[in-house]
């Protein structure tokens, strides 16, 4: 099972592909970057330029399913409504390229990778390593983000196959 | 010049296709429907539906630019979410097309059907067969929506290569 696992946002978008080989017991880092904007493009421009990276992993690494975080409103309504936009953006892709989509909440992903729903990021990114094979190395809060959703879908999927 | 004017929305989406012509003063109405996706289906499938049929139209009708309504944030925050999720599903796609994506409030909107800014929709429908050519019958409101969207870029173009 091949998992393209998102951290959404226009301006930095963590992207993470994460493998679960037969045989293994540790899912395995296949990809992660972290995709930028830049806030001097056209708000057009950047969402294009999102659908058109989301395209390239989805053909160079053909996930079955797709992870991402959902949004919750916060305080910023420009922000919010620009990240939503981002998010539609990645989940339409995915889902006419024949993804399953799966959304998981800040809380389920923090919860899935250190037991606790309220954990910092510092928890998050000591964590990772000790759960999943990482081949590269990884340096953007944004990638661990993703991953972190990767992770959080791999193990509720084991759970709902017990 | 070919204007693909839309009123965004996930459960109904107006989508109209305005020409004008060469030595025509009026532009008339190539294309219009009102899209819908079903509530019973989950919200992934609907945003990739949107993006299927924002691709079709874009390759039947080639329009040079994209005419969208912005999105005003309202009480209903989960719904205002889900609407920039389909916004931006349609504004990457066609940007992707090749289209130039112009955005309008819904006041600049309906100051250029009837001159007045916060005039209701029965003003609208009525100006709309005004200004345009109609070759086809219209009947649903976020037609009309989409009609206006269009009218409003098209009127917009005029004042700017004045």
């Amino acid at each position: 099972m091949k998992v393209l696992a998102i951290d959404p946002g226009y301006e930095r978008l963590g992207i993470a592909v994460l493998e679960k080989e037969d045989g293994t017991t540790k899912e395995k880092l296949v990809f992660s970057e972290c995709f930028k904007t830049l806030a001097s493009d056209p708000h057009p421009l950047r969402l294009a330029q999102i659908q058109k990276r989301i395209e390239e992993v989805l053909k160079e690494y053909k996930p079955d399913d797709l992870s991402i975080e959902t949004l919750f409103f916060n305080k910023n309504v420009k922000t919010a409504l620009m990240v939503a936009e981002a998010r539609g953006v990645i989940i339409a892709t995915c889902k006419n390229f024949g993804c399953e989509v799966f959304e998981y909440s800040p809380q389920q992903i923090k919860t899935s990778v250190t037991g606790d729903g309220g954990s910092d990021k510092n928890s998050i990114i000591k964590m990772i390593p000790l759960l999943i094979k990482l081949e590269k190395e990884v340096k953007i809060d944004d990638e661990f983000d993703a991953i972190a959703a990767g992770i959080c879908h791999i193990s509720s999927k084991k759970v709902i196959n017990r």
